[in-house]
């Protein structure tokens, strides 16, 4: 695990700006790994983003690698990331979050399941081909480092090189995600995400609010209402067009979540709670996958350190975001979302000025299941694990998938290692070494099943 | 302003438990202070504070100091604090808050108008009589720091002592509040603050959004549910009970208030608003002093950084505050604010679970503007500044003048000597070198005619 703890310890976080750094290390650390291996790598400059105060930031370089060029074999592209989300051991972190630490067998880090260790498991998976000189399929890598945010810029990169770095691949394979139970299994669907910048602003500073408390229309509260407009306390959304723009529920959709395997009560336990927003396998497995929801983040501006403040915050932003889903579209999403808060807050009347921004917009993506790419997988599981896999789709957004598809126009397999109860996102992210090991093995016995695939079913 | 300098420059937050051994040094400071002035000193020790994990700290000692002992004298005791709101430089000051900065006459840093410049300015005043070796009366300090987080345990310390350090005190003095305009002014009353604490806590650790969201009830949202329902977007207050314990506006004060010199443009102006909760003097004075307000002052535990973060938090924690005003009960504003919440919570049928905590419990103060110690302070303003002082009230809150009045039983003025635009508890607080100076002058002045009271009078 010593090139695992190596890259978990980059602290390689694309939201903070000030991570850059890193970040720009950790993809060099990337590249680096793939050259001693004797790949065709290069680092993909993907230009700069524009920060949110006018201020512009180098973009972490994409790492492309080549390994064979035999163009009698297929040729597959795996696609994974290096960046993560934030995390702090305040935040609630047994251990060091950059430390990566083995504990009764599973292996603690900020990253180490979202997406590093699998990332690290194809490679390995190549390195054993390598070994025995028989590597059944070419392999080539993307990885890039701005996915937690959106992967800003390799949209364009992937279009620039559709004929280029691109043409040969077959298939794309992407691993950022995770088993729904004990159960491996592979991913056929994933939600987008449209994350959303609510600015309320009034007064020119923060002000006493004992000295001005009562004379001030607070931002605060402004924010607060508007929020409290977005989803009902049955997890109903609020905002006009949105629940209207989802495809209904079909019944061999009702019909396969049914079949599938997925524990409520384990399920409510793993999270800690006594009760869910359903309480039946198919409308919990349909909410989780298949229909859109609202999340508030928090908001950034007020007080929100531990103690007391007697403050009235001058600017605060809230941050929420709304999973995508077929047939919902992030640009009528963000005109309907924008619409929808301007007029709530028309009717409060306030002084205070109101800045509705989308600052992620990410559509959801969906797999043909019968698809050789799939039947491939399913054998590689079986051999690997001695099961059928489930086939599941994932709540969470690898927007990458949906650009694979329209840009690309080739099949993707999303075929995930990572256990049930990683904690991605949160404290305390794991990966298990069950996991990354046998996660391994499943990656070599998929590309050889890949290899097994007649060339014309392209 | 080197004495100021250096006391600026300690960075005693008292609401942050990190920062409690600088908060000791800056007690440890004052006292110095006072010592090699030649003042009979002591450095109190008032215990401990308990924390909401149910830790223990030790309060900073309360500094009490003694100056003359003349029983035919009247005898003073001037009260002040030393602590300091929390600030950052990245919360938007133009200069380091712990490094007092001299700009155009304006002396910028945290605490330098709340409270430190005027209890050095009170400290100067004595300087100056000594020098001549002629106090007039002789001069108690109170000196805490713990006023920003409620004056914890100073209460138990002033009821400890009313038979000994406080037995022979006539009059209390203090200068924790603000000019209303360029007119100097004398503070009759000051508002009440219950600070509230509203947790709620669902999932065992934060989550996914997009992995688990749709299938579980978010705290945040529920808090945003709850936190809706305080106020209205007039700014009514919503929990019942509290706007009808409010004594109504009284003719006379309606009156008062007319004369008063306060121009609606130029605090619109200085706020940086188009438009305030009110468009006429006396409500807005009305609001400021003497009803009740709601002020969210942020949410702990959610994401409050910069940049985007797809997360359910699981703890989030509101802080709101009410000002209190005559005849308003902290005790009973407890009681219906927790039961309000609960109530509104239990109709959204929530599993997560809510904790109300009321961690300041602060009662407002009311002075007769017609006593010897007022009528002696518009003689001092009149001498000084050549006009006589406006009578106002302060939005804020110095709990401890209820406790003086309470348990010393004695007469108190408050007499600010702070900018209406020092900009307390927010961005690039300042002391201007005017109201320094003059403050000290003032308070020359003020000694003297205290002195001149009628014995019989008290």
């Amino acid at each position: 695990y010593k090139t695992l703890r190596e890259w978990v310890a980059v602290e390689s976080d694309s939201s903070n700006v000030l991570k850059r750094p890193d970040l720009h290390r950790m993809m060099e650390m990337a590249a680096q790994k793939l050259r001693l291996m004797g790949g065709t790598v290069e680092l993909v400059d993907i230009g700069e983003q524009e920060l949110p105060d006018g201020q512009t930031l180098a973009l972490p370089k994409v790492v492309t690698a080549q390994f064979g060029n035999d163009s009698s074999k297929h040729t597959v592209c795996v696609y994974g990331h290096v960046d993560v989300q934030p995390a702090k051991l305040e935040d609630g972190w047994a251990t060091d979050p950059y430390n990566l630490t083995d504990i009764n067998g599973n292996l603690y880090g900020r990253g180490a399941s979202d997406n590093k260790a699998p990332v690290l498991a194809w490679i390995h998976a190549v390195e054993a081909y390598q070994a025995l000189n028989m590597l059944p399929v070419n392999v080539k890598f993307v990885i890039e480092g701005m996915e937690e945010t959106g992967s800003n810029g390799l949209d364009a990169m992937i279009l620039a090189q559709r004929d280029t770095f691109f043409s040969d691949v077959d298939y794309i394979i992407i691993s950022d995600c995770s088993w729904l139970s004990r159960r491996p299994a592979l991913t056929y669907g994933t939600r987008g995400n449209c994350y959303f910048f609510a600015e309320v602003e009034g007064p020119k500073q923060d002000l006493h609010s004992g000295v001005y408390g009562g004379t001030v229309i607070e931002p605060m509260t402004d924010l607060i209402g508007i929020l409290d407009t977005l989803i009902s306390p049955s997890g109903k959304i609020l905002i006009p067009g949105i629940r209207e723009a989802v495809a209904p529920l079909s019944d061999e959709e009702w019909k396969m979540y049914q079949d599938i395997q997925f524990d409520i009560d384990s399920y409510k336990n793993k999270i800690g709670v006594s009760q869910l927003m359903y309480n039946n396998k198919v409308d919990l497995l349909a909410h989780m996958w298949r229909y859109p929801t609202v999340s508030i983040h928090g908001i950034e501006g007020a007080f929100s350190d531990p103690g007391t403040k007697t403050v009235i915050p001058a600017k605060v932003t809230a941050k929420f975001s709304i999973r995508q889903v077929p047939n919902m579209d992030p640009a009528m999403v963000k005109k309907q979302v924008t619409d929808y808060l301007h007029s709530v807050f028309a009717k409060r009347k306030s002084p205070n000025t109101l800045k509705v921004t989308m600052v992620i917009g990410a559509k959801p993506w969906l797999a043909d299941t019968q698809h050789p790419l799939y039947e491939a997988g399913k054998a590689a599981v079986k051999r690997v694990f001695g099961m059928d896999p489930d086939l599941i789709r994932e709540g969470g957004t690898i927007p990458i998938a949906r650009t694979f598809q329209d840009v690309i126009e080739k099949s993707i397999i999303m075929m995930p290692i990572g256990g049930f109860d990683d904690g991605l996102h949160s404290q305390n992210e794991k990966m298990s070494r069950y996991n990354y090991i046998e996660g391994t093995k499943l990656f070599i016995a998929y590309l050889n099943e890949v290899s097994l695939i007649k060339k014309t079913t392209v």
